[in-house]
């Protein structure tokens, strides 16, 4: 099979075909305007469920087979639990065992955990994985292993493509910490608490059929009900669902290298003099390292001032969860938490508020969060000089991470990019990177620890901070002086195959992910 | 034009045709089974909205224009303020002021403070109103003076119309009693607080334009946000959006009439011998002064036994309110608050539940909340002796009621009417009802200040109660006792001119109402 290739609005060459569906190329950050109509799952009736409302079956294969489980359908899954999910993989295990075949995973993001996929990817199980692939089963797509190309969309994305029915799921699994004999499911109870369910809500809405399985069954109602039962066709009860501690990733604590610590503290300071902090202004960090530690310091510049924030966005977790319960934000606007006491906190504090890709990331739809924000704070494996991002490969070509929200929250105000200079002697400013995610007209500063680069089109940042004392420099002023220190990076090396297309948040295709040459 | 009439499932001669629009006869209470997909309303983007939130116009009338409000448009409106509405009445003073003609108005409800739309119904500004039309506009209709055929729905008949497309929203109007410039909306702050806005969910997420007023403009984010900005396209602000002392009507008081009063008590020990008023029970009963009598009954059997209800459907006001503090009830189900006392509880009590008719009623959904109340408590203007009820017409065929969330409820386990046998020396039990709203094979209890009449077809009931000392009689008895006393009452009498449509909760017709002949 020979693929055909267009080149889209970044320059890059992507096929118009994908999977077998047709591809629309990116035409720019806000260019491409659906003219269709939302998607129209098939209309049920009371008639059809039970009278006493009680869905429960007796396991996840019995559920799985009343769902019509059956060749080529697309089964969805959430990650509220990162890489302590236990119920993606026991799917695909009975679908085997059901000799089921080209399944398509769809999957709010993928882990570690699970790669014991791998062997259902090579068997015939999995046919391919629409979703992101964090670190094993990127590998082995990017190995060229992978029978159908991937697909990776942001947050936002994957919630627009199933409103907008360019991803139709036949069967939606939700794990849920608690839930009732209905389906109404949440996530802020039960032993299993991984805090909310909002990656699941598309899913919930439009998938034909809705599997909902709890290892914590509450009489109805089960309140709050961050999943409506209403939307759910069965209910299975399971010994464990996921395990909580390990919504917890090591990254989540703040940094205590001085250089990250520094990286930090320039981007407070640059956020202070570009006016950004003021009464009544709104974040978004997330919960890396250094960006835990930017929190602090727009925590310590708030408290001086006695001013507060009016709302976050979160990633949450104990650092933020602090500021909430001092008084130094009004509100924390959550999409999914990243340790229990953000979990506790979004239970038991109504300024904590539950989101998802709907209210927060989509683009289609009548305005989203995403832009409301005063300033964001990404990180990012790669940018170039035109400041385009890449968060999905590594400069050696490997696909090891998803996008999540990074697209989406490239729509805020002012979005700030603090990155090392270089990583294992790699530079991270390139002339091209290796995978554009985001294109660079939404990119605005980069700060490292040398200097920072401002995008030329915020002619209004760079005149606010131009008397500052900030050491602003251009971005091939900051590239020249990585590569004089580590040498000019060699870009990787691929094969003509196409393993994985990056969607951008408007379901236009922004790049391609090829076969690593190994 | 003639009107050509099919006889459907309860023999009710009704129309082929409504307002041009084909009409699927009534098949029994469970019987249709929809086979389409649902209403898909036209993708937006991020694109044609503002990046920063504020999607304020600066008042009504500059919104309709915006929103392309134009002749033979459907324009919706919720009632939470009920008689306190101040929001749809300007509508159509803009729209005939506009000179825009034959409007369709689908309010969730319309009350008498809706009287001055008269003129615009006779100026044909309005074409027909599809919605409960509570007094003078049912009076109006009733008079064969609407242009086009009402068509009543429940609540949950709403939702379903609005999910399954029957119904069309061009765009809808939401008073909103707190709001932020995103068009984030609830009903549980600000002054002129109504407690929710769970009746126009279906509006906001089907219309195809969506204007929330508000009189109380917060800054983003609007918490709780129980309509989403997301669903939003303007927002306006205005003095006042309603009058929250005008949602508590005069009967949300308990009976002060022994009459009453020994009804609501012996329906209490119906439930109580059956078998019904045990640990973990639920239960609905309405507003009205008998209603809430018969929960001060269960209060009272609930506390002498230490037991407590797992949940109970509202209509919430303070007696209701009072049992969940008191710790009878764990939670409120609350569809609507009728008083202040109701208010304040769902904004700060977590286990009072704002639902709304997609939750609690829409029949083409996985299952509703309706079917899983152990007892419902609901009133009727007459029931016949095959137990059918009519909420709507009185007995002198006027139409002065809506059907609110009655059918609906028709759904749970055991449903009682207690009613008396006459009002004003007419007799409420006839040998037909005047407008079927309700089957009675849905009905199971009648209870009378005379005797208690069991639908033949709860056989479980009949034998449960039969040596309990209640005064069970059969419904043809307490017909004949009525009849003894006031005498045989006529039937209205009507011309052949049908001026409203009753629908089922599956969007069939049950049966029309005809122009009274005066």
């Amino acid at each position: 099979m020979t693929t055909q290739l267009v080149k889209n609005a970044v320059g890059k060459m992507i096929p118009t075909e994908i999977n077998g569906q047709p591809v629309t190329p990116f035409m720019g950050a806000r260019q491409y305007k659906p003219t269709g109509r939302k998607y129209a799952p098939p209309l049920a009736t009371c008639a059809d469920y039970p009278d006493d409302g009680d869905k429960r079956l007796p396991d996840l294969k019995a559920a799985l087979v009343k769902a019509g489980l059956k060749d080529g359908m697309t089964i969805s899954t959430h990650h509220h639990f990162r890489n302590g999910d236990l119920v993606a993989n026991q799917i695909f295990k009975i679908a085997a065992e059901l000799g089921v075949k080209d399944l398509v995973w769809f999957p709010s993001a993928s882990f570690p955990c699970h790669q014991p996929l791998i062997e259902y990817l090579e068997d015939g199980t999995i046919h391919h994985i629409e979703g992101s692939m964090n670190g094993p089963l990127g590998r082995f797509a990017s190995q060229g292993k992978m029978k159908g190309m991937g697909v990776l969309r942001s947050h936002g994305g994957r919630y627009q493509a199933v409103q907008d029915g360019e991803v139709q799921i036949d069967i939606a699994v939700i794990a849920a910490p608690t839930a009732d004999p209905f389906g109404n499911a949440n996530g802020v109870t039960g032993p299993s608490n991984c805090g909310l369910l909002g990656f699941a809500l598309a899913d919930s809405q439009y998938a034909h059929k809705v599997i909902v399985v709890t290892d914590n069954l509450v009489p109805f109602p089960c309140i709050p009900w961050q999943i409506h039962g209403n939307y759910v066709d069965y209910v299975v009860e399971v010994e464990q669902v996921g395990i909580p501690e390990r919504i917890v990733s090591g990254t989540t604590q703040i940094t205590k290298s001085p250089d990250r610590l520094y990286l930090a503290e320039l981007t407070a300071k640059f956020c202070d003099k570009a006016g950004i902090i003021r009464d009544g202004f709104s974040f978004q960090a997330g919960a890396g390292g250094t960006a835990l530690a930017i929190g602090n310091y727009f925590g310590d510049i708030m408290r001086e001032r006695g001013i507060r924030a009016r709302f976050a966005r979160a990633g949450s977790n104990k650092y933020i969860v602090d500021m909430l319960e001092e008084g130094l934000i009004e509100y924390i606007l959550d999409g999914q938490t990243f340790d229990l006491d953000g979990v506790r906190s979004m239970r038991d504090n109504p300024n904590h508020v539950n989101t998802s890709p709907f209210t927060s990331y989509n683009y289609h739809g009548k305005g989203n969060f995403a832009s409301l924000l005063d300033v964001v704070i990404l990180g990012a494996t790669e940018v170039d000089v035109n400041f385009n991002g890449n968060v999905v490969t590594h400069s050696d070509g490997y696909l090891l991470h998803g996008i999540g929200g990074w697209q989406n929250c490239l729509f805020g105000k002012t979005v700030i990019l603090p990155i090392p200079l270089f990583r294992d002697r790699i530079p991270v400013i390139r002339d091209e990177v290796t995978t554009i995610c985001g294109p660079g007209e939404l990119i605005d500063v980069i700060v490292t620890e040398r200097g920072i680069a401002i995008n030329p089109l915020r002619t209004d940042l760079l005149e606010t901070v131009k008397d500052s004392g900030l050491p602003i420099k251009t971005i091939h002023q900051l590239k020249a002086e990585a590569e004089r220190i580590c040498g000019k990076p060699k870009p990787a090396e691929f094969t003509d195959k196409i393993i994985a297309a990056i969607k951008w948040v408007d379901g236009t295709v922004i790049d391609v992910v090829r076969q690593v040459k190994e």
